[in-house]
Order: C-alpha cells, then sequence, then structure tokens
C-alpha cells in the first residue's frame, strides 16, 4: 500500500496582497503528474485544502479539476478532511455521492465512525478520517460531557475510531490538529489559546501512520509514523527556509512504514535578503530567482526615498520591506524589532508594561488568555457562516512599508 | 417518460427576517416522498435551488441531504440548472464526478453541448441545460461578437443544443430565463432593467417541452409545452393567491406531451387579510391557519398603539403592517400607497417629478435605465465572488412597522 500524504493548500490564500491561486494551479499541475507517475494507492489531504470557509469561486474550480484528474484520470482514490479554514458543511456537499467515485470527503465528524478501506494484494486498509473539529462540537455529537479541550476531545473520537477497525487490522489516521511539540510557522491560525490546543501524539500511537495537517512545516511530532506532510507553498516568510513537499508513504503487509518526502518547485519561491539597499541593488540576480516573492530587510538607518520601488526594479514581486534600524541611528529597534511578530499575548502584555510601568500578574494574564480566545472563538464561528477575513488574516497579511 | 419539473427552490431564503429554511425543509420532505411514490425517470430543477450564491450552511445541508435521498433512495436521476441567484461556479463544484451518480448539475454552460441523455421504452430523451447566463459571458464563452441582449444570447446558445440533438429526437429544454409575456412577482430579481432581460418563447417551439425556472407563478409562456413550474413555495406577498406545485410532464413515445400540477402543502401559507383592526382581532380564526405569515391592510385611519402587538396575540407570524389610509382621513394615500412596490425606475421618476416638478426626458430615462442597469450587474458580479446581500435583496425584505 503506497499513498501520498499532503495537507495545508489553502486554496485562494491571498499572501501579501497577492492572489496566490494561479501559484496553486502552478505547483498542482505538478502534483497531478507526480499522482500520474507513481500511481499510489490513494491520495490523502489532511485539511485547509481551503483557505477560508467561502473561498473564492477560482479556488472551488482549481479543486475541482485537480480532484477529477486525480480520480478520473489517474484513477486514484482521494481522501479529505475538513481544516480548521474549512467550512465542514460547504466542503462535505455530495460526500455520500462522491464516495461511490473514490472521492471520499469528511466535512464534519462522521459520527457513524465507518472507516474508509483500501485494499491491496496483503488485505484491507482501514483509513480513520478525524476532521477539525471544536470541543464543544464533540461535546454535543458524542453526548460526553466532560469534554473541555482538544485534548479530551481527540481522545474521544480516536477512542471510537480504534473501537471500529478489527484487531490487527493496518490503520492509518487523518487528523487536522495541533500535536504537542510540533513547530509553528506565521501562517497557521490559532486552534485556540494558550496551549489548550495542543494534543499529545499519544492519541495516535496505536496508527500504523497518522497523516496530520494544520502545522505548516513537514515534521515528524511525536513518532517517525506520526506526521505532518507541511503545507502545499510557503505561506509567510517564516518559512522561507523549509523545503515543502508531499509524502510518499509505503505501508507492508504487516503494517510497517516507511516514508519519502517528493519535493514540488513552486512558480515562484518566497524568500527573504537582509541587507543595505545599494548592496542589494548591486547584487543583480539571473535566472528566475529574482520573481520570486521577496521580504527585505533593509539594514539602512536613515530615510529612503521609494525603496520599495527601486528594490522592484530589479525584484518585481518585493511584497514587504522591514526597516529594524530606521532612525535608531543603526542599533536594533525593540525585542524583536516587529510587532507584527509577536502574538495578541506577547503584544498586549507589552503595551501594558509601556502603559503602567508593571508586569501583568498571573490573574491579568488568565484575563487576558481568556478575552484573546473569546474573540478567535467569534470569529472562528462568524467564519462557519461566511467568514469575513478576520482581525487575524489581516494581521497575517501584514503591511506594506 | 415521466419526469418532474421544479424550480427556484430559494434554499436559505429570509422572509421578512423569517429563516425559511425549516419551511424549506417540510415542503421537501412531501417533495421526496412524492417522488418516491411517482418514481418518475428523472427530476428537473430550473434554477436558483439557492437564493444566493453564498447560502447559509444549513441550506446547503438540506438541498445535499434532498438530493441523497432522491437520488439514493427513490433511485431517480436529478437534472438542476443554475439560476441567477445560484453561483455557477460553486454549485458547479464536482458536477462531472456527481454525473456518474446521476446527479446532473449545469452551473456554467457547458461549452460541449452534450446532452443529458434518459432512456425509456421508446429511446433516449435528450436533456439541453441552459442555465442563467449573462449575455457578455455567452459572447466570450462562444465568441460571438453581435451578442448584446437576453435575446440572441438564447438565441446563440439554443441554436447550439438543438444542433447536437439528432433529427427527430425528442428533446427537453432547461433553461433559468424571462419568457417574454410571462407574469412576475415580486421576488423575483430582475436580469436587466427595462426589458432588455426578456427572450421571445419561439427559442424554444422546437423542444417537446422547455422547463423553464425564473418566475414564481405557475403558467405556461408561450405554449402550452413551455412552462414555469413556479417557485417552491410563496416568497412575497404579491403570491398570495398562487397555487405552488410541482409539474409531473409525461413524454410518449412520438414526444407528444401533457402535463399536470402537483400541489405541495407548506408548514405555513403566506396570506393577505385587509379591514378594521378591531374586525380582524373579532374574528379569531380556527385550526393552524393562525399560524400563517401574514399581511395586514389596516383600514383604520387613526393611530393605533401597538398594532403588530396586538395582531400577533391573534395571529403569531404577522410579518408585515400597511396601513395606506394613515393620516390620510379615510382616502388612499399617494399613488399605489406603497413605494416599496415600485421599481428603482418608477421610484426615481416619482422623485424627480416631486423635486423639479417636470417629467423625464426619454434622453433622461435613458441615462438612468443604464445607470440602475449598471449596479444591478456590479451587484450580481460581486455576488459571484461572495453574495453581500445587496441592496435588491434588503428591499425584497421590507420593513416591518
Amino acid at each position: 500500500m503506497r499513498f501520498i500524504h499532503t495537507a495545508d493548500w489553502h486554496l485562494g490564500r491571498i499572501f501579501h496582497g497577492v492572489h496566490l491561486t494561479d501559484d496553486q494551479a502552478y505547483i498542482l499541475e505538478q502534483f497531478v503528474r507526480l499522482v500520474g507517475d507513481i500511481k499510489p494507492d490513494a491520495v490523502v489531504i489532511a485539511g485547509d485544502v481551503y483557505d477560508r470557509s467561502v473561498p473564492p469561486h477560482e479556488a472551488v474550480q482549481l479543486l475541482d479539476e485537480v480532484l477529477y484528474r486525480i480520480i478520473m484520470d489517474c484513477r486514484v482514490p482521494v481522501l479529505i478532511i475538513a481544516g480548521n479554514h474549512d467550512s465542514s458543511q460547504r466542503l462535505g456537499f455530495g460526500h455520500r455521492l462522491l464516495a461511490r467515485q473514490g472521492l471520499y470527503i469528511t466535512g464534519q465528524l462522521n459520527t457513524g465512525f465507518v472507516p474508509v478501506v483500501i485494499e491491496d494484494a496483503h488485505g484491507p486498509v482501514y483509513f480513520c478520517p478525524v476532521p477539525y473539529i471544536e470541543p464543544p462540537v464533540v461535546r454535543e455529537l458524542l453526548g460526553m460531557r466532560d469534554v473541555q479541550e482538544h485534548d479530551g476531545a481527540m481522545a474521544a473520537v480516536v477512542g471510537r475510531w480504534t473501537s471500529r477497525v478489527p484487531p490487527g487490522g493496518r490503520k492509518v489516521a487523518l487528523a487536522h490538529t495541533f500535536v504537542a511539540g510540533g513547530e509553528e510557522s506565521e501562517s497557521e491560525r490559532p486552534l485556540s489559546i494558550g496551549g489548550a490546543d495542543r494534543v499529545p501524539a499519544a492519541h495516535f500511537q496505536a496508527f500504523n501512520y497518522t497523516a496530520l495537517g494544520h502545522l505548516h512545516k513537514s515534521q515528524a511530532a511525536g513518532g517517525e509514523h506520526i506526521r505532518y506532510a507541511g503545507s502545499l507553498m510557503k505561506y509567510s516568510f517564516s518559512e522561507a527556509a523549509h523545503n515543502k513537499s508531499v509524502t510518499l508513504v509505503e505501508l507492508d503487509a504487516l503494517g510497517n512504514v516507511t516514508w519519502e518526502a517528493l519535493s514540488l518547485s513552486p512558480r515562484r519561491d518566497v524568500r527573504c535578503i537582509d541587507g543595505y539597499l545599494s548592496d542589494i541593488l548591486a547584487e543583480t540576480p539571473g535566472g528566475d530567482s529574482k520573481e520570486d516573492y521577496i521580504m527585505v530587510t533593509l539594514r539602512d538607518s536613515g530615510a529612503i526615498l521609494d525603496a520599495i520601488g527601486k528594490l522592484r526594479e530589479v525584484y518585481p514581486n518585493v511584497l514587504h520591506i522591514e526597516r529594524p534600524y530606521l532612525t535608531s541611528g543603526g542599533a536594533l529597534r525593540g525585542p524583536g524589532g516587529d510587532h507584527r511578530r509577536l502574538s495578541e499575548m506577547d503584544l498586549f502584555t507589552s503595551f501594558f508594561q509601556q502603559v503602567s510601568g508593571e508586569e501583568l500578574s498571573p490573574e491579568q494574564q488568565k484575563v487576558l488568555a481568556r478575552t484573546v480566545e473569546q474573540i478567535y472563538r467569534q470569529d472562528y464561528q462568524a467564519g462557519q457562516g461566511a467568514w469575513s477575513g478576520g482581525f487575524i488574516s489581516k494581521r497575517e497579511e501584514g503591511v506594506r512599508v
């Protein structure tokens, strides 16, 4: 049994004001060809297939086209779970009919807990989809009053799944969640505040493989067989050093797993350049790399007229400039230099300190965490109706300097 | 060959502030049972299945459930075209996979012009879906520079369809359009202003039957075999006298058509009551009819404290009160009495007249028509991205007095 694990496509994403749908179509063209070459037994997409619950219609058409080609041209079944960016109801339209064609979409939790069974020469493999779910929804759906946080919710859901797979059966979990210890990027939307979104990797130890989505860096989480495939593309400058790939997983007759990362080449890379304006402009790059999406950190401390205009003569897709040394006479300004990289918690804590001269007390910290959590949750719930962009994504997109 | 023709479900509609999804689920439950009893060869839904391009997710789930039951439980294939309220791209997601399960959704125009063929004992019947399309889209898709209005667009599209059906083949058109001579209600959104949205019935004469959507009254349009099924429910008080139904169409071996209206009973009727408050309150209704959605036209001319509160003690779902005689000493106030029933053209014309004392010149009328048309079009296009409600639906919903 060989399957390709991918996640976090975020179709329809806007990156610093640039609509990425064309870039996503470019890289998915490679992906479809890869699937056609490898002919795996399945493709598994572990959530956040769209960037928001009401994606632009270009994104809907792109997903339609990609899935059709994988399923009908390559004859490879596809399993998808909803992530926290997807609308579970919208993504799930027609799922029972589509499943009969080899497209298994799990928008809302399948409370029947019927696994998707795909066979190879050694017998069945049981795929158990765990879409992103808020703990209160699990509480209601499964009638478990004691479920308060993501950890308890995941324990409840995974427990149901494992009980539905015959003993000794090979089993693969798909989950969109934050496994404790995983490394974040700047392009994930937090599931909740203050660590309550983490779930221990132990929940997934019983599965032969767990195909995770949510964290945008490709990584193992608590075991080599519990993995994030990482996002399709780099969706923040913090990911400039990532190697984006999809994961080809091989499961033998006994359920032992090996895996391999298969790289995909974006139309334009996402890169960071650090230096003095004159040096950057002097080093004219060769080839296509000057078309990359670029963030420039300028070391100059004085005023510069139209820095972005000058940079764009060499790098037309400079999307963001940072000037940490501006007006500070060459010394780094403030801790970290960029308030956009701080979390809401850190931002407010530093603001409070500046204004009052005092640190937040533990009690005050708790109130703050609850408040921020509440705002995020409202934004999430509003998003289930029609995601408005909200304050989080606005912050992600940053500000052009 | 027997098929059921229905249209204009407008799932997710809000009627004077009331979300109708529960009422729609109630009537669709009847519809599904009807399909199960009759076991037709197909169900045909001629557009405006949703009320807006981004419907509430409850509407998405309702449609998913209804279609699944018709297709999988009743084993009856379903054909759907997009109407002017639907997003052609969103509605069309997965259409090629779904078609293989008997759900034929035509969101955007199928420029391959491949009919949906359903066979009976006498051979094939060719179903030709014509979703709602703006004339500029037809111009671009078919490369026909001379297409300016709906008439030319429909001629071009229907011409392609008829050329694709073998001579003598029985054929059925599905179209979401305004056939000239049809009777409007107050709940349709105009396709364009000033009559440019009308298409002659002659376009459809070659078809054995044309299943129309758009106008909410069940009616023939230019021939007994060119019909509007009418909307699923009454979506404005102007439809209080309508008999809402679906149309059972029978096509014999030679392509002759007979049809029959099959009524559906809503959970709550939509009714108008006209009289003096004291009389209305005195006539206590019996049975369920007091739960109906009601508009009251009060003949009283004096001030009344909390008229809606008093009326709701008897009719809990009074949604709208009109008081045409208020402060006019019993005489009808102004022409028509209700500016909400006037079109934008009429509203502005009357405003212009009041302010300037003069009539609009023909030249001024043209400028006005163009401007209103442009606003509608922008609203339509914005709706393709994410329908915001816009000024049209706000006006439709009226104001509680």
